[in-house]
């Protein structure tokens, strides 16, 4: 937040895009939105912010490998129950596959998914819009 | 979980449906997915779970308010970056309002959003499906 910005407790603000590119940043488990047969669907994954695109991993089986090309959303969030407040990012775009050129040099700076198993298909979110929003304490 | 159900570090475990709606009442702040003209999007917000249904606020002029009746999908999630290993929780339906005589008697019961500002209508996801995956610590 520049500080410049108002905020009034309780209120929700928008989050400027080179703050929600910070906070996209900060964390490492996100939420990959996207919409299969059945409709919508949400997948938490482990990600690396690169090249401003979303990095993840998934199985070569995995559903979303199915849907390459299409649009699809991802979030980021912090909400702190005790003083309900919180931030939110959402980044929306299409997914889609990445060339292992234009994976990071360093192994270390690619996304590292907690659970076992073979991960090898690399996906990217190219944002076409990047939104945030914060909620102050009351 | 079940004391029946074994489990491998860093391996994905599907959660049951029982245990998954123990996880959805464990939460306060949730995501709503569904699709508007540009594809999927994510919004955060308070809910409680109501009759098998995942209820939560909005305001009249929300996006979502113009696709009522439509396929929608809910997630929590709750992961540890220290010790790498979480839960999550989807929930996948569709989004409808809800009428005033379908609210929790109780107004403690109904969802409070955390930012201030009028949030008049009331929306439900009701399942279709849901599904659950915790990951161990490694």
């Amino acid at each position: 937040m520049t500080s410049t910005e108002r905020w009034f407790p309780g209120h929700l603000r928008e989050v400027s895009r080179e703050d929600c590119l910070a906070l996209l940043g900060s964390k490492v488990v996100g939420r990959v939105a996207f919409c299969d047969d059945d409709g919508p669907t949400v997948l938490p994954v482990n990600y690396v912010v690169h090249d401003d695109t979303v990095l993840f991993r998934t199985g070569p089986a995995a559903t979303i490998g199915r849907y390459l090309g299409g649009l699809a959303a991802f979030e980021v969030d912090d909400p702190d129950d005790y003083t309900e407040s919180g931030w939110s990012v959402l980044v929306r775009g299409h997914v889609e596959p990445v060339e292992p050129e234009d994976l990071p040099a360093d192994p270390d700076a690619r996304p590292a998914p907690w659970p076992e198993g073979v991960r090898s298909l690399y996906l990217r979110i190219v944002p076409r819009e990047i939104t945030g929003r914060r909620v102050f304490p009351a």
